[in-house]
């Protein structure tokens, strides 16, 4: 809440204050659900209100939620819009600045509505529509063509959605045709460095402009996306006046002095957050949402005694609570006496339910099974998958049976080479380090395990070389490079979109260059198939990165 | 090949012919495979002009292969490009329109390029560019403003990219700048019916702005995507004066008298094709090129004794030839006398390698594994689910053991209504009837038995109820309406996006409607994770169709 001392001076609809008081709605809106959203919007104005607000702001299309995807094209879209709309009609003394998607004979546009006291007073439309990365907006969306300002106390405000502000125009051309102030309505993703992006792009757009900005985000998480919120108020000469905190819903007012257009000044803003401690949030709330949204009562994890599980078991906890998280360990001939040990000491720290299934009945059934067919052929891979799959096969029976989402534990570097089996560690409906690199999961348990006096991972977990454990003596590195080396490639590669070469001028062994990018290239066939799990880096397996399976691309020229 | 008469009359590079000769060449060109591509160029434009061809079409960004995805992304993407072309410069006395992507200053384009004796004469850019469907152009591609002509022995030629023609204005702007004649570069994938609506609409263009037009289209499976051909060339007053064969590579010749602007006329136009013929080519093409340029050296697949799998393995085995393809029939506990006699019978008449494999152990042993935990609880579709993913298993293991892609056989049907299991009827690289509805199946499994004297699918196969039998007396109806009717309501929703109340003015019950739309929008996790299978409707599950997961749309409202 906002720690604003001067809100008590406002009064609403009073033409004569000299100060507007603003309420920034940065809070979840569920994709799809029309009609509790308006709920919400109807709560959160009345709440505002009753703090003192002029005015409202929601964030980039909140009516609908954000990427509502195919749903824009679902025909009954407007109609259901548009009562929406009327149904909101009736909050007097507020205005109201809503996302939506509007739909005309015009087309369809992702838009902000001004309602005060039952009437639609306007309309904006965005008109730089994203259609890279994350963003499809050009499938559904028209280009607005038009700036939109109104005028509130005698204080001219400018509407801008999103991508809007990113692009170096628009606010110009507001401030241009008299803006005093711009209201920017967002629903921008969570990546690595995200909101230091945002600081640095909203001081450039209103120092340059002499411009104060409302920058209002949206917050939680939406299948592979978080919105991390952190919206801000930010002054004319740049400086940031209020910023609200990230990954949680907050009805923040900041108030305008009318005559100086300056905000007043946050008592205390937020901790900056370091960037083991945003990731790891990210990871959090992209879960949390996932399952509760779901509708799933819990998780179900298979622990290994490995690092990836064990991180995954944090975050589970983390964001569930230990009451819905449930942990199977399914050792076999190759599992240690210490992962024995390690899984069950996570489980003991975590206060999880834990349960020990050893796989040897599964998979010597399934291998009897096989015998006539393999005809004794010598032992390759084939038979570490089918330890896998048998694991697989166990925990989706565990949530068929109890109702427990299956989360998988499978990293960025696994999933990037392939390192993993379709159907084996893979199988699951959430994979939450899908998006986070070895090196990064070692970052983030170390964050982790210091955030309590007693580390809830095992030292052992994270100092031990790590193995899938699916043949006698296995390590990692039988099969990859030192992973500070491969992450260090493959982060190049995919999310930095860097050629062979330019990679090896980066100092990197040219053999390695090239077996990594094989690798890559020839595991698309497993991503396809993979879980969705949170983003969190410039760019993410799935909707953000589109590459064809059957691809002839040539790794070298 | 061409039937034209009158193409030995044309000398290349002769101004004072009065006929041109174009050669359409429809034909495969590898996503990512530039210098291999450039190499085909060379070899079609040199075989074009022995047979007397002045001018070379190929189709839209053949050079790099169509649809490229995030292949457009590579930073090295430019350089490889201008090498390809500038390779192709040394081809004399021929016109070649090359499609292609455009890297410069301006931007990324889709490009023609005209290249003759060694220069680069021109080049087009695509301005219409499609955002809708499977396609994603704007967020790869730069829209192109201008126009381009060029002449060639005395003949104004204006060229236009896919999109470009289906909308109304660009072939008018070319006839008023002078056009004689419009050439259409293409990739323009199949679905049910296409071929008919190119026709109309190219019988429209051609006849409303009275200009001849060469279409041009690609041919051959890419991932979900098959390019049917069907290249043509129109006469001005909208006659189709030749078409080349569907779902394979010709070089078709045509030759426009210049002082008439006609074509001269095929001898005998290709067989038009039925509604069940395209589509069983589209299949046996999308899985054909799927798996030879993925570089399996065959294909495995379970057979049931039901008729997907059925209709599967004739598909396979027109798509590869009988010794490419293994089918396994895994029995279990609820697996009927019938389904082992139909399934042997299937793979007799096939001709293909057959193999029976009971899965009592795999399944005892993941049941023995699973006692301690399950305690007792009563069966439900845990069970069954367990059944069909030892049935997974296995087939996943003999693909990893012998190299074999395992083909699955689910339908669209089944796909909607979330009526398979996820890692285990649902394993494989590619589900060779995932966008063929279960009254589609039927209807393509009595086409293909129209075709030989002995029907390869046992009628018995195709009269019986169908059963996914995993339990005893199991029948699809079970949980399922009738197949005439699910596919009626599923066809309405998904292919038409039609609304809850509109698919019940359509005549369908609505506690039924209501049960379907559910079924399908629970399903989404599933699908999420399905393999890939070859697109033949207007709105295929995968690249078409993009739900969120967790998505709040409420049926009915």
């Amino acid at each position: 809440m906002s720690k604003d001392s001067t809100q008590s001076n406002t009064t609403t609809d009073n033409p004569a204050s000299n100060t507007i008081t603003f309420a920034l709605a940065q809070s979840h809106f569920l994709v799809g659900d029309i009609s509790a959203n308006a709920e919400k919007m109807r709560t959160l104005a009345i709440e505002a209100r009753a703090q003192g607000a002029d005015v409202i702001v929601f964030p980039e299309l909140s009516l609908l939620g954000y990427p509502p995807q195919d749903l824009l094209l679902r025909p009954n879209l407007s109609g259901r819009i548009k009562a929406a709309l009327a149904n909101l009609s009736d909050i007097e003394d507020i205005v109201m600045i809503v996302g939506y998607p509007h739909v005309d004979h015009h087309g369809t546009f992702n838009s902000a509505a001004i309602l005060h006291n039952g009437h639609q007073k306007g309309f904006y439309h965005k008109q730089f529509l994203p259609n890279y990365g994350v963003f499809d907006e050009r499938r559904y969306f028209d280009k607005g063509r038009n700036q939109v300002l109104f005028d509130y106390k005698g204080v001219t405000i400018g509407l801008l959605i999103c991508e809007d502000l990113w692009e170096k125009n628009l606010i110009t051309e507001l401030k241009e045709q008299g803006a005093d102030l711009v209201i920017s309505l967002n629903a921008s993703p969570f990546e690595r460095d995200k909101q230091e992006m945002r600081k640095t792009m909203l001081t450039k757009r209103s120092s340059e402009n002499k411009l104060p900005i409302l920058y209002v985000n949206a917050v939680g998480g939406q299948d592979d996306l978080v919105f991390d919120g952190g919206s801000m108020a930010v002054q004319a000469d740049g400086v940031i006046a209020h910023e609200a905190s990230r990954f949680m819903s907050q009805l923040l007012l900041t108030t305008l002095d009318v005559a100086t257009t300056t905000f007043d000044t946050q008592a205390k803003a937020p901790l900056s957050l370091s960037r083991e401690s945003e990731m790891y949030q990210a990871l959090v709330v992209g879960l949390r949402d996932y399952v509760n949204h779901s509708g799933f009562t819990g998780v179900i994890i298979g622990l290994s005694g490995g690092i990836d599980s064990a991180l995954t078991l944090c975050i589970a906890v983390d964001a569930l609570g230990a009451d819905k998280v449930y942990a199977v360990m399914m050792p076999y001939e190759y599992t240690s006496k210490i992962s024995l040990e390690d899984a069950q000491a996570q489980a003991r720290r975590l206060n999880v339910s834990y349960t020990v299934c050893p796989i040897f009945d599964a998979v010597e059934g399934i291998r009897h099974t096989l015998a006539p067919l393999f005809n004794k052929s010598p032992a390759d891979t084939t038979e570490e998958n089918i330890q896998a799959r048998a694991r697989g096969v166990i925990l989706m029976a565990l949530s068929n049976k109890f109702g427990h989402l299956v989360i998988t534990t499978g990293n960025k570097s696994e999933l990037a080479v392939g390192y993993s089996t379709l159907y084996g560690d893979m199988a699951g409906g959430f994979d939450v380090l899908k998006d986070v690199y070895k090196t990064q999961v070692y970052d983030l348990a170390s964050y982790r395990n210091r955030l309590e006096d007693t580390p809830v991972i095992p030292e052992r977990v994270i100092t031990r070389p790590p193995s899938a454990e699916l043949r006698a003596d296995q390590t990692d590195q039988d099969s990859l490079p030192d992973y500070e080396i491969l992450d260090g490639i493959l982060s190049l590669y995919i999310d930095e979109d860097m050629g062979y070469q330019d990679i090896i001028d980066k100092g990197f062994e040219a053999e390695l260059v090239a077996k990594t990018i094989a690798m890559v290239n020839n595991s698309e066939f497993k991503r396809v198939q993979s879980p969705i799990g949170t983003k969190i880096s410039h760019k993410a397996f799935g909707r953000e990165r589109r590459y064809p399976l059957v691809n002839k691309w040539s790794l070298k020229d």
